[in-house]
C-alpha cells in the first residue's frame, strides 16, 4: 500500500563547521518521502516555486514518488538556512523564507484521498488538519512536529493529537509539551492527549516507542561521523511509515521493526548533506544495517 | 569467584530539588560492592574514619561483603556533598572533605591478592595502580574514573589504561579524554590507549560497549522517576563485574548480559537516595527487570 506524505518541500542552505552547502533539496516531506520510497509507493503533497530546480523533480521521480499533488506555483520555494555547532546536536536557524508556502492549501486528488497510510510530516498543524480532513478512511495516521508549532499553534496541535494513531516528536519538544524532564513520564502524559503510539526521538541516542504492547527502546545506528543531521528525524518517520505500509500483519506486530528501518535510513541521511547520501543507497544497504542493529542489541 | 573492589567509601550528603539527605552511605566502592554482591562474593578495599556509623558496617555485612581490607582509622570518613538540578543530569559538588582518605594506602591481605576479578572503582589512579601492583594474577581487571583524575592525574591514568582489560567512563569524560564529540569515534581512540574493552556510560541513554566481538548498545532500564542518580555508574560497573565473576563461559560470551545486569542494578540505585533502594531488593527483582529489558529491545 502507498503512503501519503504531506510536509515541507524546501531548499535548505546548511552550514556546518566543515562545509557550507546552499540550496540543497530539503524539507520534512522530501526527506520522509525519499525514506519511505525504499519500502512503498509514496504520494507527495507539497508546494514549490518556479525556482525549484528541475533536477530535484527528477530526483523525486527516480524514487518513483507520485508528484500529482506537488503544486508548482509562481514564486519562490520555501528556503531554510541553518548552522550546526561542532557537536552537531545544536543548530540555529539563520533564515526562513516561506515563499509559496505562505499561501499553500493542499488539495488532494481523488486517488490520494483513499490512501490508508498517512504521514503528516512536520508542517503547520493547520495544514496537517486540512490534509486529514480530505482523507476517506485512513488506517494509520502519524504526525511529526517541531518546537515552532508548540510555540505558535499549540491549540491546533492539541486538536490534531486526538486524530492521530501515532505522534512522533523529539525529546526537547516532548519536554516543552509536557514540562516533564523524564522521557518516560513525558510519554505517559502525551498518551493522555490522544495518540495510541507515541515515539520520542533522541537523536544519536535512538528513540523510544510507547504503545499498547508496551515500550520499545530503538537504537540509533552507530556512526563515527555525522556530516549533516538535517532531515534525520523526517527520514526516521518516513522510513517507518514506508515499512508499515507494506509489511504483512498488524501495525502492532510491525512497528518495532519499522522503527529500526526508519533508524537505519536516518543514519544514512546523516552521512551526507541534505539527501545526497540517502539517494545513493538501495534496499540491500538498508537491510544490511538493520541486521547489524540486531547484532548490536542482542545479549 | 569473588570480585575485589577498591574505591571510595564515603558519607554522601545529597541535595535534590525535592529533598536533602545528609551522611548517607556512599562512595564508588560502596555502590559497586553492594551491586556486585547480588551476583558474587565481594572483597572490599577502602578506608573509613572513627565517625563511620556502625549501621553502615552492618549493611556491608548483611550483603556478605568481606571487610578484612576495609581500614578503620582515627579521623573523619571521606565526606562528599553535592546538589542536583531538576533534570538530574547536572550536579555540582558543594563540598569534599577527604578525611582519612588523604593518607590512605591500601594494603591487601594474602587472601585478597589472589582475586581473579578486580574492579578499580573511581578513586585516584595512583591508588588504583597500588592495588593492581599487589595482585598476583588477575584474570579480568576493570577500572572506572572521573573528570577530576583526567584533570589532575592524567599521566597516571594513561599508564593505568595499559594495565586494564576494561575501562569504563561516562560520555563527558570520554569527550574530555579524546576531544571527540562522537561516542563511537571516542571508543576507537580509547582502545588505542590500551583497553580491550571500552564502555562509555550515557546515563539514562544507556551505555555502549566496544570489544573484540564488536559493539553492544546497552539500554538503561526505563524509569519514570529518578530520586537520586548518585552511584548509578558505580552500581552499573559493580553489577557487571559481579555477574562476570560467576557466569560460566568466557568474558566475551558474558559481557553483554553482564552490562544488562549492571544496568538493572543502576536503575534500582536511582530510585532511592544513596543505597536505600538498592539494599531493599533481591536477585529476583533484578532478574525481573533484566527480562523486561530483553522485551524492551527485541524487534
Amino acid at each position: 500500500m502507498s503512503v501519503l506524505i504531506v510536509g515541507s518541500t524546501a531548499l535548505d542552505s546548511i552550514k556546518t563547521p566543515r562545509a557550507e552547502n546552499p540550496r540543497l533539496l530539503g524539507g520534512s516531506a522530501s526527506h520522509a518521502a525519499v525514506a519511505a520510497s525504499f519500502f512503498s509507493p509514496v504520494q507527495l503533497v507539497g508546494v514549490v516555486g518556479g525556482d525549484f530546480p528541475r533536477r530535484y523533480l527528477a530526483l523525486y521521480k527516480r524514487r518513483r514518488i507520485d508528484l500529482e499533488a506537488l503544486q508548482i506555483l509562481p514564486g519562490k520555494t520555501f528556503h531554510w538556512s541553518g548552522e550546526y555547532e561542532s557537536n552537531m546536536n545544536h543548530r540555529r536557524t539563520l533564515l526562513t523564507e516561506l515563499g509559496v508556502f505562505e499561501t499553500f492549501t493542499p488539495t488532494l486528488p481523488k486517488s490520494h484521498q483513499a490512501a490508508r497510510y498517512v504521514l503528516l510530516a512536520n508542517i503547520a498543524p493547520g495544514l496537517q488538519h486540512h490534509v486529514l480532513d480530505q482523507m476517506q478512511r485512513p488506517k494509520f495516521v502519524a504526525a511529526d512536529t517541531m518546537d515552532l508549532w508548540l510555540n505558535i499553534a499549540l491549540p491546533e496541535l492539541l486538536k490534531l493529537l486526538k486524530r492521530l494513531d501515532a505522534f512522533v516528536l523529539n525529546d526537547s519538544e516532548a519536554h516543552q509539551l509536557t514540562k516533564e524532564e523524564n522521557v518516560f513520564a513525558a510519554l505517559k502524559k502525551i498518551h493522555k492527549l490522544g495518540p495510541k503510539y507515541v515515539i520520542i526521538k533522541k537523536g544519536s541516542h535512538g528513540s523510544i516507542l510507547s504503545g499498547p504492547r508496551g515500550s520499545f527502546i530503538c537504537p540509533a545506528y552507530p556512526l563515527r561521523k555525522v556530516v549533516d543531521p538535517t532531515g534525520a528525524g523526517d527520514s526516521f518517520v518516513g522510513g517507518m511509515m514506508g515499512y508499515l505500509a507494506t509489511a504483512k500483519g498488524s501495525v502492532e506486530d510491525n512497528i518495532r521493526r519499522a522503527m529500526i528501518y526508519g533508524s537505519v535510513v536516518a543514519s544514512f541521511c546523516c552521512e551526507g548533506f541534505g539527501l545526497t547520501r540517502t539517494t545513493k543507497i538501495n534496499r540491500s544497504h538498508i537491510n544490511q544495517r538493520a541486521k547489524e542493529l540486531e547484532k548490536l542489541t542482542r545479549f
